[in-house]
């Protein structure tokens, strides 16, 4: 049994757990490590956003395309292809990208072939939606957690291994103390989303200033190699309740601190469903995303489902990554995207937006 | 917006609160307030034990004996009633009695009229089981929380008042962060269960040895001035899931932590039933009932229930009342008990068990 916070990132407390020295978890999960090189991540979301479904052929040679420039130098160690519907009804393909070095990312994004295809006219012309939602937390900001061992998805892929059985799970709470930084400090959030440039009304660029410490949770399914029971399990029993909390959170999540939620089917260059889903969800703060994880019905359920079978998966994965992150390490930037897209839907409009290009 | 922590026992902290100062609970919750002159309060269980329905009449007369004594000098500040069948399918009669001031206690227990009768052979041999499980926690052992503010039931009726609406509630944890001890105690527990007078199997008087920081919850809910639609609520909606769950607690409470659980009826000194029940709980550990609590789907069903309603609450009146206790503080005292009755279930035999007289 070891911590979930690695030893390098160990620190006094000046916070302490919620539960006492000897709480023993129920069933055993893990955690991602990396090595002490690793200082920061970055987990770039790229989006298409198209209403008419005639333009799905368009949207996806784009996402081709885009998939093509992470293969350029400084481009990310991972990435996945999703797509979803969101709030509107409109249709969203998305690759995210996770870089252990920031400073690659900052390279690739500033290069000539990234940097020039974003901010082209042909971008405001071609007739799809695309946003970029890209945060950079430190390694004390994000935890990971996995029912599972082998080849991590998302964060833990560029990761550089697994714990060993982690103590920090099992309770509420739990998730806020595999934070290293939960040792010293809350992770409370300072301001609120504001739009810095643009008008979502009108479409066009636009730009979202976000916060520090709001906070974003991968949570994820993959049932790709699973037998029938476990298919049955994951599909029958945990995915309408799963749905029916996540169409909560896409249609009502500003009731309870949720900014954006997405639930997202793993798709190939394609287009074609992969067995894998997860959902991604930026939220106020940690503590809404705690209370509302506490307190909402589907979600109960399906917390006292995943304790009762939890000891007992084998090939259906389960897992999630949460982070935190400094507004000065968050880039929320929309082109032609429907205005309750993304950090656009709950952000403040300034009363003289700064008109851009 | 106050702490559920009265002023006069607030102290410099070691262990923290589990969420953000600025905190704000969903609904209004209150908790009794005692005057600094309290430090101490007893809680007494007083029981008879019967398996034949015949003998109810003579089990009911001997409850109102016991009610009768009460009202002797030093006796409880207040009392209530309630039957239950427990987990070997033996009747209940049980009268609560708590004072606010446990030197009254003692001289009241040591009184002839009390001791003399629970001593006397009679008791062997009068054909009914006798029990009391008593706990004298401190003022910093104990927390309260009601969905209402007046006529405070249990040990609230030794309270001098009510607060107002308090802000450690509506999370997991909010329970522990009540106590005033759970600012710098984690309240785990200290060895375990002994019996150390009496030998169970055989009958007769058995002595059970506690330990510091059992952890005893009454549960309470109250329909007797509700109207129809908030009786529905309870019997209908709430009540089925409620019992599932204390029938699990009563029937494999062992497997949890949890040492014995009766879920009462309240009636009057005929044996008529009231519109009125609780649940009585004994715990090893505050922890371990946090983690059934935090856990157990009917006891998270109930919990997403009552979030639902609670704000809209006007006649039912649901409550509890949590506490601990040093091991010097507690009795545990069983008469021709079955041996699965109380603490005697989860005790351990010494290997020379003392013969009482």
């Amino acid at each position: 049994m070891e911590s979930a916070i690695d030893h390098h990132l160990t620190c006094p407390r000046t916070i302490s757990r919620r539960v006492p020295d000897d709480y023993q978890p129920p069933f055993p999960m893990w955690v991602g490590r990396a090595d002490t090189v690793v200082e920061q991540v970055t987990m770039a979301y790229f989006g298409v956003q198209y209403l008419d479904d005639d333009l799905r052929p368009s949207a996806l040679a784009t996402l081709r395309d885009m998939v093509g420039r992470l293969h350029f130098d400084d481009g990310p160690d991972h990435h996945d292809l999703t797509e979803h519907t969101d709030n509107a009804g409109h249709h969203n393909l998305m690759v995210v990208g996770y870089w252990r070095d920031p400073a690659a990312f900052c390279r690739w994004l500033r290069s000539p072939a990234v940097a020039d295809w974003w901010n082209s006219d042909e971008r405001l012309t071609d007739g799809l939606g695309y946003f970029r939602e890209i945060t950079t937390p430190r390694v004390d900001q994000f935890e990971t957690l996995y029912a599972f061992q082998d080849s991590l998805p998302g964060v833990g892929a560029v990761m550089d291994g697994i714990s060993g059985d982690i103590n920090e799970h099992g309770y509420w709470g739990s998730m806020r103390e595999r934070f290293p930084a939960s040792q010293t400090d809350w992770m409370q959030p300072a301001g609120d989303l504001r739009i810095v440039a643009g008008d979502p009304q009108a479409g066009g660029r636009v730009v979202v200033a976000g916060h520090d410490n709001i906070a974003i949770i991968r949570s994820g399914q993959d049932w790709r190699d699973a037998e029938a029971d476990e298919r049955a399990l994951y599909l029958d029993e945990i995915r309408p309740t799963l749905l029916a909390g996540m169409d909560f959170l896409r249609d009502n999540g500003d009731t309870v601190g949720c900014y954006s939620n997405r639930f997202v089917q793993s798709i190939d260059l394609d287009g074609n469903s992969l067995d894998e889903t997860y959902n991604i969800g930026h939220w106020r703060s940690l503590e809404k995303l705690e209370r509302w994880a506490e307190s909402h019905p589907t979600h109960l359920r399906i917390f006292t489902t995943f304790f009762r079978v939890a000891a007992g998966l084998e090939k259906l994965r389960l897992y999630h990554e949460v982070s935190v992150s400094d507004a000065a390490n968050q880039v929320f930037e929309y082109i032609n995207c429907h205005p309750g897209s993304g950090m656009m839907r709950d952000a403040q409009v300034l009363s003289a937006p700064t008109p851009t290009a």
